[in-house]
This record gives structure tokens, C-alpha cells and sequence, in this order.
């Protein structure tokens, strides 16, 4: 009993994560297909005590599958997503190729698993620092209403890969030896410029746009409204990578519809809200941080403040784990929801 | 010809640059006294090529001095700031003791140099955090109307004091060698709970106040009015301490009076204003980044962007030299007003 599940991109830091994930959620899998590129074809992974080869991904891979979580970059969802939904997989797929796809559902179960039932083989997982807010930000919607965002993030460098992770722990260990570095890595691989991120700031993640937000940014600010169906709402949004490993972290200005919420009612509503946990007491210095919610699928809530100037107006810290509730586990809880919803039969 | 300059707390971090401001500055002293705690006295510190022997700071010491630049804690402020007024110095103050006291101007020379005329012997000198924002703001605030400032901010560690840089660098180091550290400092020395800095992010700077800012966040809401006169500004702040060494960052959303104005217009505003570099080109992957800010004495400003919804709002990311513009430099730039006004004769 169980559905035949793929994994494309079984290697990376994020597809890890998803297997992690499928093994301590008991995903029913009666049969697993793990692709990668040509390159990692032939290797090895445990999956519940078994040796899996991965192999690397081609459309007819895809014969059988039910269900494929993607997680190997954008030009490989272009290219194998549509063949794996052509052969009857619903494909949910991390990358941002179909996130704006209004054939696509962009889905954080907490907010909008309802709309996963309209997918055409196609699902769209959003963006780390899109999902953790939305999770946060969908309760007090719907209790209080919800007008702007403004969000300002705090990224750590595993969103953009292994080798990201690997340039930060070894840039500090240069700069603590007192010895020269090259950047080569971030803030965008293969983009022309290069700087330094341990003990530094990098205003920039993914390319600029024309309007001189960049990609993430935009990213948050479209997806935000497409998962909250809701085009109206005003969302703007700065995006930092940091030195931190995992854990994305947002200082988050909001305006409600209703002035009479206080901090209370808002920490009433968030310690119930799905995938929430409430840390937040200054008198115990108590408030989410990036090192403590490492490995953990929650979005941890703090730091709640009404305005000082706008009744309307709230401060919130919101952190989670990037390659988990921003990543895998959001992938996992779709194909969870599939299941439940009995969209996958 | 010059004058009699004392510096207290001039072993300190910020007590250090000041004397490297004074002497970059050539500032017209013609007599320094360097004092400090009972236990850094009789240590010798080099300026202009001479050793200076460090003394205890007593009421007695500031006899003749014309100028006394304090930056040894709120404590030493509290009680020897008045003495040294009372024997006729203009004392500028770096910590927060005075800064909202009504007698007291609170001086950015770029924002509020005339202020200085109105001194009672006290002057003081802002948070760090606030300096560099209402540097780059003033300029806009005088064109285009200031109504609401929204800041998040991302603060190195040398704002803390030099324990903290080297509880930076220690944990990171034992971090990068998987060993155990125990946090003792950050975030608030002598606060009962002490928290991970490397590869972290830490949501709280200085105390929590009653209404669940920190006294920090408070700081850049009550200076930034004080400063521009505008007890109808809008200002709220989210302070965040990061993994950096020195160099502060900050997010800032703007609501401007005007609704006509555009990116290009607060480019070339704040291209001349005085103080403030813009770094501010998304096509050459150029913007403002601590790690480069250090040892300058100039705010930097970049990212600069319009909201997309809202045709008054501004995106900007403002980074200094936190112990430079953020103390040292201002404090001795207050100082080089307070001659170049006729204010000490």
C-alpha cells in the first residue's frame, strides 16, 4: 500500500531533505525513483534502511510514478515536469519555473491546500522566504484582515546551495587566519560580481529586474498574493543573505483592517495557528533565532509589537528552517495533502 | 593655538577611534587628557607621535578643559559629565544618559549643527544606529516631505563593546572546529540569558522596554524626532544583531510628502548631501555593504527603489561605520563645530 514516489534532484541539499523528510513522516511509498543529472547517476542513497541507486532523469523515468518532487533547478523542471505530468505523476515542483503559472497552483498547505485540487500535473512550492510568511501572515488575514506587508529578510546562504555553505564556513575560517579569500559563490553563482559573506550584509539575492527589486524579492511580493488570493494586498519586500547557515529570518511590518487588535489577541491567534509556534516573551528573552529552529518543520513567531503610530500596525519576527518548512517539508506536506484530499489516488 | 581636549574612556573601542579622528581630523588640541577607569590608569597610549599616560577620571581632572569627549558608559556620564560642565568644559556625551534630556541638544552635524548653540555644557551624541539613518534621511525629509520611517536593522557586534567582537570571533572559531562554546555576552552583558552570535541572528539589542521594544529600537524612535524636530514623524525600528564586526546595515521604508517624486530624483539629492555616498546600481551589482564601509567615515546609501504600491514610499539600504559616523567621528565633528561656530572660544 502506498504510491510510487520520484525524487528529482536527489543529491542536492534540498532533495536530502525531502527523502529525510518522506522517512520520518512515513510517507506511504510502495516504490521510490531517485534522478538526478548524468553526473550523480550511479550513486548511492539510504532511504528506510535501503540502498537506492539514483538514476539520472530522463521523461521515461516517469513511467509509473504518481507522485515527483522536484528540486533540481529551474531549466530541469522546464524540461522534465511537463513529461512526468504527460505520464500521469502530479509533479510538485520547488523551483520558481512555474510558481506565477496561472495553470499552476502555488501551495502552502496551512493557507491554501484546497488548491491543489485545480493542478494540471503541476504544483508549485513556493519560496522559502515567501512560505514562512504566508504561514504566519494567513491567520491574522483571515481574523483581522490583512492590507500591507512590508518584509525585510534575513537569509541564510543554504538557500543558494551546498557550495554556498561551503563558501561561508570557509571565508571565516580565511578572515579569522588573517589570510586572503576569492569569493566565487554569492551572492548569485554565475553572475558577474562576487563579495565576501562571512561577517558581512549582501543586499542582493537572485538577479536585478528592472525595476530594481531583485528576483526574490518579487518573488515574495507575487507569490505572497497568489498563495492568499488576494491581488489588492500591498506587499513590499528587501531581501539580505547573511552569515548563517539555515534559517531564514524576517522583520515583518504589517497593517490590519481591524485597529482594535491588540498584541494579546494576536498572540492568542498565533499559539492555535497551523504550523505556528509562539515564542515570545520578552521578560524571559524569549524570541525566535535561526540557530535554534534548525531541523524543526515549524515557523516560529516573536517580537510581536503594535505600532507606536498606526493602531493598525504590527511588528512581527518570523524564523524558520529554509530547506524545511521553505523547502522540503512544504514539498512533503503537498504530497501529503494529495493523499488526504484523495487528489492522488 | 588649540584647545584642551579630554577624552574619557580612551581605552575603549570607541575611545580608540576618536583618538585616530582627532589626529586624522589634525583637530586643534593643544593639551589631551586621557582618562578612564581606576584600573586602565597608567596605561600609555601614542598621539601625534607622543605617549599620553592615562589617568583616573575625577571631577578635579577636567580643571581648564575645553572640550571633553566622553565614551565610558552611562554611569561614568551620569556623574562626571556635570563636573566637567560645571568647570566650564562643553562636554559631547556618546552614551544614551542624556540624549532625551530637553536640556540637551542631541547633534547630528549634518541633520541639527546649529542645535550646538543651545548647550548647557552637555551635548549629546546619538545612538549609532540612528546617526547614519537621519544622515541619509535629512536630505530627503528638507525636499520631499518625511511623514513614516519603518527601519529593520542588521548591527555588528562592535557596537557592544570589544568583548563581543571577541566572543564573535571565539564562538565562530570553535563552531568552524565543532567544539562547544558557552555564550556570555551578547546580547545584553549582564542580562541573565546569553545567546549564540556566529552564524546566527539575534532579535534583541539592549533591554526590552515595557511595551515590548528594546530600549535600542526605543533609541532610534525618540533620537530620530529629536533630532529632525519633528515630534509628528512617524518612526518604528526592529534592531537585530548580526554576525558582523563592524558596520551597520539598515532596511528603510519611507513614506515622503510628495507623490511625484521618483528614484532618479532622490539619486541625485542624495549624491550631493553632504556626509552620504551613494552606492546605487543594480546593473554593476553596486550597493552598500558593511564589509566596505569600514574605516570610512561616510554613510552609504543604495537599493533605492519606489514602492509598488504606494507612489510616497521608498525603499533604501543605508550602511557606516558604526564606531566612525556612529560615535567617533560624529563625536569629534561636533566637536570641529563647536569651534568653526564660535561656540568654544
Amino acid at each position: 500500500m502506498g504510491y510510487h514516489v520520484a525524487v528529482v534532484g536527489a543529491t542536492g541539499a534540498v532533495g536530502q531533505q525531502i527523502l529525510n523528510t518522506l522517512e520520518q513522516r512515513q510517507f506511504p511509498v510502495s516504490k521510490l525513483t531517485l534522478l538526478s543529472s548524468e553526473r550523480s547517476a550511479g550513486k548511492k542513497v539510504m532511504f528506510k534502511g535501503q540502498e537506492v541507486t539514483i538514476e539520472a532523469a530522463t521523461p521515461n523515468k516517469f513511467e509509473g510514478v504518481q507522485i515527483a518532487l522536484f528540486s533540481a533547478g529551474g531549466s530541469v523542471s522546464k524540461e522534465l515536469a511537463p513529461e512526468a505530468a504527460k505520464r500521469g505523476a502530479v509533479v510538485v515542483d520547488n523551483t520558481s519555473f512555474f510558481r506565477m503559472d496561472p495553470n499552476v497552483p502555488l501551495v502552502v498547505p496551512e493557507v491554501n491546500e484546497e488548491d491543489i485540487r485545480n493542478h494540471n500535473g503541476i504544483i508549485a512550492n513556493p519560496n522559502c522566504s515567501t512560505i514562512q510568511m504566508v504561514v504566519a501572515l494567513e491567520p491574522i488575514r483571515k481574523s483581522f484582515g490583512l492590507k500591507k506587508v512590508i518584509v525585510s529578510t534575513y537569509q541564510a546562504v543554504s538557500g543558494a546551495g551546498a557550495a554556498a555553505i561551503e563558501e561561508l564556513k570557509s571565508q571565516s575560517q580565511s578572515i579569522l587566519n588573517n589570510e586572503d579569500f576569492t569569493p566565487s559563490i554569492l551572492p548569485v553563482k554565475g553572475d558577474d560580481k562576487h563579495y565576501q559573506i562571512a561577517f558581512n550584509a549582501i543586499p542582493q539575492i537572485d538577479k536585478f529586474e528592472e525595476n530594481g527589486f531583485t528576483f526574490e524579492e518579487l518573488k515574495m511580493i507575487n507569490e505572497t498574493k497568489k498563495i492568499m488570493h488576494d491581488q489588492q494586498l500591498q506587499v513590499a519586500a528587501t531581501c539580505v543573505r547573511l552569515p548563517v547557515v539555515t534559517g531564514h529570518s524576517e522583520s515583518v511590518y504589517i497593517e490590519v483592517e481591524d485597529e482594535n487588535v491588540t498584541v494579546q489577541d494576536m498572540k492568542m491567534l498565533l499559539e492555535k495557528a497551523p504550523g505556528v509556534v509562539l515564542q515570545d516573551d520578552p521578560n524571559e528573552q524569549l524570541y525566535p533565532m535561526p540557530a535554534n529552529c534548525v531541523g524543526s518543520n515549524d515557523v516560529y513567531v516573536g517580537r510581536i509589537r503594535k505600532d507606536l503610530d498606526n493602531a493598525k500596525g504590527f511588528h512581527l519576527w518570523i524564523v524558520s528552517d529554509n530547506l524545511l518548512k521553505g523547502a522540503a517539508w512544504n514539498s512533503v506536506q503537498i504530497a501529503e495533502s494529495l493523499v488526504r484530499l484523495g487528489v492522488v489516488k
